[in-house]
């Protein structure tokens, strides 16, 4: 192995608070990961992503910076991967899903935060966290109220840069998020020091939708009551898809795809037979972030789907193909980015109709709506959205939960005695 | 007194309920107004109101009803009045500052949604506030997650209408905000059934420009070190600012500028020689939400200037009188409007600005920064606001507080403490 240490330390990172870090996830993951049986083989090459998870990327977009290329931080799925990718600019997830780094977020951050941002902030203040050192620029948006107002800390720090997210969809919303496009634009142009045109655009586009295709085609295979695989190892492909090379991404899903398309054929399951299938609704699962999913799936279930950000709707809908022009582009991105349905909208009654849609074609026995504590859009939209669903004939469990593990034993009874409702 | 209680029932209030919250207010209003010595004598009109907070007015309003006129009810000081007062229709607050509203509230929201949030969704759904039940159509805007997802709640139960507030402050946003405003335009035409013209608009930008030259008298009296008023006595002068008619409000609020003026000249004060000039900064203090402004007073203190929505934002910054066409006014409208420093903007560094510039013009001894328990937008910013403040040589305490009394002693203790360290 190259030398990490000697890269962290050249990354002004604290190596020795890092180690403490590093010392934890080999057993999280042999804990949620190399435990299960029956794993997809091809799930070999994440397993190894995940093992050198602050080495491998890192020393790539390092790699990358010293012949010329910028990285670009971004905490949202709506911030547009192809016009970073257009010009020359490479894309790495940024939000924090340990609870090593939230500690030092609270010393930013009230604790009345949500962990996902009191992470994010602290695995930058910590310096514990090499994708937080890399970035040369961080994307930030106004989804929700403590983004919005953490970015405002961060940038003290950290070089920022915010897309202002519309709170509503009418048809001006979408212009206006065109708009927004058409402004970062000319930030990443300005800090690539390459020119966007329609053609590098559309290359962009396309390589961005291949994407979108191969974490779908491996969603489609969720679908089958085979299930051949786990939700853990699809949430661990897809938490990986937001810090990869998009292309290495896309052949790796397919080539995952391809492999769970054979075990459907051949009745190869993942999962114990009987196994009750669950789709998850609600805030991102950041890398590390597996509680929920080891937790449901050591209790007689399977995670089949997971409606999120860290789930379909990542992949969801396809950027336009067809436009030719800059100003059609990012209209396009504009109306597939704001397809999207996260509780930063008021209404978002699309969620509901999503959440009734995958529960169906993900043919699952019940739901679980699960918040990050203190987030308070998804909170306050739960109450209706477990209405409709439980309307719809689903059982929804409905959960609140950090990054802390303290809860873990609770969440088991409770989760446990869910499943075991289960049709 | 006329048959309150007939007109509660007609608006299908819980009168048992509403006799409770009744019952409350006299000995509260009387422990924390009634109690002071040396009050203006033009308090007495303020007094009245209070003593009859849900009878005189919404008498008036229901009058005006029945003469064909329509009522408004806004959350927030960035809903444009002139709009509205242009289409002859009529304003009314409706923000909730009770602990009372607040378990009705809960029966809704989470337990951690601020207070004024929980108290107005709470007032609406206990149907123990007339205000709740008159207004024709409900105005609300994307401030904040918590009102923006609660306005989703809200709607089920009440006409709501919801403007999306700009997150930023670029000239587009300013534009944006102006295309807002025109579609509210549209709304309160269509809710009213009359034409908006510029010749209507320019009045009621007169008319509201006037009641804010008003409110700034009053404020302008309360910079002399004198102190001519009691800081609960301008707070209750400016909660109802929010629910009375403009034009008396301008009155009332002359003639109580006049008196202060000549207490001013004459040398009497409101409180004692020698009480520490306190600025309060931060989220607003609905009616009947008085619990620190007591404490303060009563500590050895005078609340000078209240930087908030129930304080200097609600009159600071005029709407240009000399655009003579809807576009021009609208854009005047929205350029005022924008200058208002909320912490839901992003950044928000005029805030700061305003602080420093009020504490120094009110020559305040010191700063309160008080923030309603779960308000992120302000409690995320408060650190870089404190810090600035006392750069520019200001003590500040931090305090977070929600309605219940719970933490008073708590609060008297501390600022008490804060108050004696003072100059």
């Amino acid at each position: 192995m190259a030398d990490r240490v000697g890269m962290w330390k050249s990354l002004g990172m604290d190596v020795k608070a890092h180690d403490a870090l590093c010392s934890m996830l080999p057993t999280a993951f042999g804990d949620v990961f190399l435990s299960q049986r029956n794993r997809p083989e091809s799930m070999a090459f994440w397993d190894m992503v995940a093992a050198d998870i602050h080495g491998m990327r890192p020393a790539e977009l390092i790699e990358a910076q010293a012949n010329g290329q910028k990285v670009f931080g971004a905490f949202c799925v709506y911030v547009p991967d192809e016009v970073i990718l257009a010009c020359d600019g490479i894309v790495t997830g940024l939000c924090g899903g340990s609870q090593f780094w939230v500690p030092a977020g609270e010393q930013m951050l009230p604790a009345d935060v949500c962990p996902l941002i009191k992470a994010s902030v602290g695995a930058r203040i910590s310096r514990t966290c090499p994708f937080f050192r890399i970035a040369d620029l961080f994307v930030g948006e106004t989804t929700c109220d403590g983004k919005k107002k953490a970015y405002e800390i961060l940038a003290k720090d950290a070089p920022l840069y915010v897309m202002d997210t519309p709170q509503m969809k009418r048809q001006k919303d979408i212009d206006k998020w065109a708009d927004e496009i058409r402004d970062f634009a000319d930030e990443v142009q300005r800090v690539t020091g390459n020119q966007l045109t329609s053609e590098n655009l559309a290359k962009a586009i396309k390589v961005t939708n291949d994407r979108r295709r191969a974490l779908a085609r491996v969603f489609e295979a969720r679908k089958s009551r085979v299930a051949p695989i786990s939700g853990a190892d699809a949430l661990l492909m897809m938490q990986i898809s937001f810090f990869d090379d998009p292309v290495r991404c896309a052949e790796m899903c397919n080539r995952l795809a391809d492999e769970l398309e054979r075990r459907i054929e051949q009745g190869v399951s993942a999962v114990p037979a009987g196994s009750k299938r669950i789709l998850i609704t609600g805030t991102p699962m950041a890398i590390p972030n597996w509680k929920l999913h080891h937790i449901v799936e050591t209790c007689g279930a399977v995670v089949a789907c997971e409606e999120m950000c860290t789930g379909t709707r990542s992949f969801e809908n396809l950027v336009d193909e067809t436009q030719t022009t800059l100003e059609g582009q990012f209209q396009a991105l504009s109306q597939r980015y704001m397809k999207n349905n996260c509780a930063c909208f008021t209404p978002n009654g699309g969620r509901i109709d999503d959440v009734i849609r995958l529960a169906r074609t993900y043919q699952v026995d019940g739901v679980i709506n699960a918040n990050l504590t203190f987030c308070t859009t998804y909170k306050l939209e739960a109450p209706a959205l477990e209405r409709a669903v439980e309307e719809a004939g689903f059982p929804v469990l409905s959960i609140e939960t950090g990054y802390s593990d303290g809860d873990s034993e609770q969440l088991r009874t409770r989760i446990g005695a869910f499943v075991e409702m289960l049709g």
